[in-house]
C-alpha cells in the first residue's frame, strides 16, 4: 500500500528500505535533505517537507512517524494536524511515553484522525530485515493497514495489543525487562571477573547460549561483545538510559507494584554516571564521626 | 567409553539414556532398585550397589555422580573413596557449592583421584537430548573423557572452564543470572497485570519471542506457561529456591561485588514464602505511633 | 499576631491550640462546624466559612491552611484566591507535592499574594507542643511572620530553607529518609525474630536507645510499640504510604540519583499490600516449566 | 571488682579509664608496652603479658578482651585457654561474628570457663563515658559481674540478651540497621544536592534534629560533619565496611529474610569502592551491540 514516512534516521531509513522491499509505495521526508535524496535513489518518492508529503498522499492517508520521542514527535504532530483529513491515520513508531500517546491520540480523535502507537524492537537490524512491533489503536482501522506491519516484521513479529496506549506501554515494559536482564547478566560477569577463577568470557557466553536456561539474544550479544574485546578493557562502564526504563519504574510506582529488579537496574545506571556520590560522602563522614574511621581525602 | 553412573533420578536417568544412545557403556546404580532394573532394560549394566558398580569397572575408572548436592553427594563420596584406585576419575554433575567442591577435590587428590565439577543446565529435557555443561578439573584428564560430554551435550554445549571449582562456580553464577532474568520478566508482567490495558499474556510473550531484544528461552517458557493458564490463576506466587541463588549472593558479598539485581531476586523469593512479615508489623506499628495511622488488625 | 487558620483536623486543631497558647489571635474555620464551635470555646474566633474567615481578617492577611494535600488544598485555594488582596499571605502547612506548590505559588504571585510552603513534622504531638517546620517562600515576607513559626515550633525547630518549593521538597526528602530508617529498623527486628535467639524486643529497643549508634526517636517509638504488644501479634504487617515516599523516589529518578534504600522501602510497602503477586506467579510457573519444580496451587 | 583487661587500643584504653573511674581494680595488658605504662600511670596494675595478667588475678578470674575481631581474638584466646581455671570468666567485647562466638564458647565450656559475648556500641566516646552493651552468656554468672557493665555503661545502657551468641548477634543486627539508616540519610542529602534548591545542609540537619520524625544521633553526627565541611568537598564518598553489615546480610540469607535495605546499603558500599564496574562495561557493551548506542572509551 501507499504510505508516508516521516523520519529517515537509523531506524526510519531501514524501515523505508524494508517497506520498499515489500512492494509498498513510500513517500518519505526528513529534516536532512540528503537522506531524502538517498532514499529517492533507493526507490521512495521524496518529499522535501511534511506539507509536500501530505500533498503526495491521497486521503485516507497513512503516515508513519519514525522520529525521536518527546519534543520532535510533538513538533511533527503539530505540523501534521492542520494538514490532515478526517479518516487519515498517523502511526507513532517511536519510543513515546504512553501518557503522551494517550493525550495526543485524544487530540487526534477530535480531528477524526486515527492514531496508532507502535513500539518497535529489534534495533536497526530489525527495522531493516524484520522488526518486532507492539501495536495499540483502533482494531478495525488496524486491520486495514496490518499489511505494512506484517510485511516488515519478522515472522510472527507483530502484535495488536489493544486500545491506544497499549502498544507504547508494552514496549516500555519490554525495555524495563531488558534493563533487568542486562543488569543481571552484567552482575554475573562481574562476579566471574572478581572470582578466583580465570574465565574466557566469550566462551562462557557461548556455552550459555547452547542449551542453558539463560540462552537469549542478549547473551548472544554478550558473546559478540566479548569476541571483540575479551575483557572490555577499552570501554568505561557508564550505563546511559533513554527513558523507557525510568517510565517503567514510574509506572510501577503509579500502579503500586514492587519492581525492585527493574528499579535497581535503572538506579545502578544513574550510579554509573557519577564518579563519586554525595551519598557516599555523607556515609563516609558519618563513619568518621562515630567511629573515627579514616576518610579518603579528595 | 565405559563409565559408571551413580544416581538415576530425573536427571541421571535421562543422562543414562543419552549416554547409551551415544554408544557409551554405562554401569548404573541407584538407591532405588526399580530404577536400576529399568535402566538395565534400556541397555545399561545394572549394579545393585556402589561396591558392585566400582567392581564392574576397570581402572582407571570414570564415575559420574548425578545425585542431589549436599549430604547425599557427601555420602556417596565417602562410600566411593575407599573403593577407588589412583588415577580413577569422579565427576560431580550436581549443583554442589563450589566451596564443597574445592574441599572434596583436595581430599580426592590425596588419594590420587581426579575430580571434575560439572555444572549441568538445560533441565531434564537437556539431560535426555542435549545438555549444557560447565566443567572444571584437570585439563589433560578432561581431554581423555571429553567424549562423554561432547556426545551428550547439545552442539557446542560444553565448556571446559578451568581448574577445579570453576565449573560449579560458573553454574552457580548462571543460576544467579537466571534468578535476575526471571524476576525481571515477572515484574514486567506484574506491571502489565496492574496496568489499565487488557493484555493477552501468551500473545505478548509470543511477540517478544519474535524479534525483540528480550527474546530468550525463559520468554519461550513464559509463553508456554501462559498457554496453559492464561492468567496463572491456578497457582500461588510462592517462589522457592534451591541454593545457587543464595550462593551467588554470598559469593558477591565475599568478592565485594554490588549485585543488587541478583540479591533482590533472591530476597523477593524469601518474601514470597511469607504471608506476613515482621518487618511489616514493625513499620505499621511505627506509623501508628507517630502519625496515628490506622493499623490492620489480625 | 492575628491570622486565619483553615482546617481543624488532628493537625490543625492542635496547631490552633498551640497558637492560642502563644498569644496569637486565631480566626479558624473548618468544613466540620462542630470543630469550629470547639475551637471557639478554646479561645479562637470562629468563622463558618472561608468567606467569613477572610472577612474577619484585615489586609495584609496571613492565612494558614492545614488541610489534606491534593484536591482539598486545590479547592481551598480556588475558593480563597478571589477573596484575597495584594500583599496577603497564604501558608500551605500540608504535605503537598512541591511541584503543585511551584504551580500554585506562581498562580498566587500573579495575584500579588505571597505563598509559603511549610513542611510540618513531629506528628500531632508536635503540632500541639512544638512542631518542626521546613519553610519555603520569600525571605523578606517570611521575617514578618516568623513569630508564628518560632512560637509554635519546638526550640530551634523551624528552618527557612529558601525559595518557594524548598520547604515541601525538604519535607518530602525527610519522609523519604524516614521510610528508609523505618524499613531498616523493621528488617533488623525481622532478622532477630527469625534468629535462633529469644529476644525481648522492648528491652532490645530500650538498650539501643541508651548509648548506641542507632538511638533515635523512631527507636523510641519502636520501644513504645513493643511495650504495648511484645511480638506485635495483633497487627498485620501492611505498610501503607501517603505520597511523600513515592514523590521522593520520583524526584530521585528525575534527578538521576541512585536511591536504592528509599526506593526499596517504598516498594516493600507496596509488596506488603498484596497477599500474592503476579511476579511470583510468573516465576513459580517458570521454575515449573524448566525444572519441573512443583508449584503451590491456589 | 578486680578484673583483667586485654587490649588497650582506642576502645580498650577508654574502657580501662572508665572502669578505674568507677573504682574497679584493673589489671591491664597490651602488645604495645607503652600503652601498658600509660594505663599504669592512670591507676591500673600493669601486666607485660597475658601470662602475667592471669597471674595477677585470683580465681575465679574475670578477663575482658577488647581486641580486634578475627585472628587476634583467636590468638588471645588460644593463649589464654591453658592459663585459666575452671570457673574463670572471659568476656569478648569486640565485634566478633556470632558463629565464631558459638564455637569459642563451646571450646571454653569444655574447660569449665564461662564465656560472655558483649557487643559494644557508642564508639570511643561511649567506652570512656558510658557505653551501650548487648550481652550474651550464662545469666547466673552474668549477675555476678553485672556491676562492671552497669558502672561503665550509660544509664540503662546494658542489656542481658540471653544465651551465648545473642549479644554479638544483637550487635551485628544493630550495625545492619545502622548501615540502612546511614544510607537512607546519605540518599536524602544526595537528592537535596541534586535538587533545584540551594540548601544549607548543616541547618537542614539541625532542624531535623529538633522535633522531626528522623531526629537521631546519626542526624546529630550529620550536622556535626556538615558544620566542619559544608558540602563535604574534602572527602571522597568511599564507604568502607568492617564486617557486621556483611554478616547481617548473610544471616538474613541464612534465615530466609527479605532485608533489601540492609543488603543494598552494603552493596552500595562495595560499589563505592570501585571507580568503574565490570557490570557497567557489560551493560554498556550490550547497549552498543543492539542499539548502536555510543560507549565511553577508556
Amino acid at each position: 500500500m501507499k504510505l508516508g514516512l516521516i523520519g529517515l534516521g537509523k531506524m526510519g531509513y531501514n524501515l523505508a528500505l524494508n517497506l520498499l522491499d515489500n512492494q509498498h509505495e513510500v513517500v518519505a521526508t526528513d529534516v536532512n535533505s540528503s537522506q531524502v535524496e538517498n532514499i529517492a535513489k533507493d526507490g521512495a518518492t521524496p518529499a522535501q517537507s511534511i506539507v509536500e508529503l501530505v500533498d503526495k498522499l491521497e486521503a485516507p492517508r497513512t503516515i508513519w512517524m519514525m522520529v525521536p520521542a518527546g519534543e520532535i514527535t510533538e513538533q511533527v504532530l503539530s505540523e501534521l494536524k492542520p494538514l490532515l483529513s478526517v479518516g487519515d491515520r498517523v502511526i507513532d513508531g517511536g519510543n513515546s511515553n504512553y501518557k503522551d500517546t494517550l493525550r495526543r491520540s485524544e487530540e487526534m480523535d477530535a480531528y477524526g484522525i486515527h492514531y496508532f502507537d507502535v513500539g518497535t524492537s529489534g534495533g536497526t537490524e530489525g527495522a531493516r530485515n524484520g522488526a518486532c512491533y507492539m501495536i495499540g489503536g483502533d482494531e478495525t482501522e488496524f486491520r486495514k493497514i496490518e499489511a505494512i506491519f506484517k510485511d516488515t516484521a519478522i515472522e510472527s513479529g507483530y502484535h495488536f495489543a489493544g486500545r491506544t496506549g497499549s502498544g507504547h506501554f508494552l514496549k516500555m515494559v519490554h525495555n524495563g525487562i531488558e534493563y533487568g536482564m542486562m543488569q543481571a547478566i552484567g552482575e554475573g560477569f562481574d562476579i566471574l571477573e572478581k572470582s578466583p577463577f580465570d574465565y574466557d568470557y566469550e566462551q562462557v557466553a557461548n556455552v550459555w547460549n547452547h542449551g542453558s536456561v539463560i540462552r537469549s539474544w542478549l547473551m548472544e550479544l554478550t558473546e559478540s561483545a566479548f569476541s571483540k574485546d575479551a575483557k572490555l578493557e577499552d570501554i568505561r562502564g557508564v550505563m546511559n538510559s533513554s527513558g523507557e526504563g525510568k517510565w517503567t519504574v514510574e509506572s510501577a510506582l503509579d500502579l503500586q507494584t514492587a519492581a525492585p529488579v527493574i528499579a535497581l537496574s535503572l538506579m545502578m545506571r544513574y550510579r554509573s554516571q557519577e564518579d563519586d556520590t554525595f551519598t557516599g560522602k555523607v556515609v563516609a563522614a558519618l563513619r568518621n564521626e562515630f567511629g573515627g574511621h579514616a576518610v579518603v581525602k579528595n
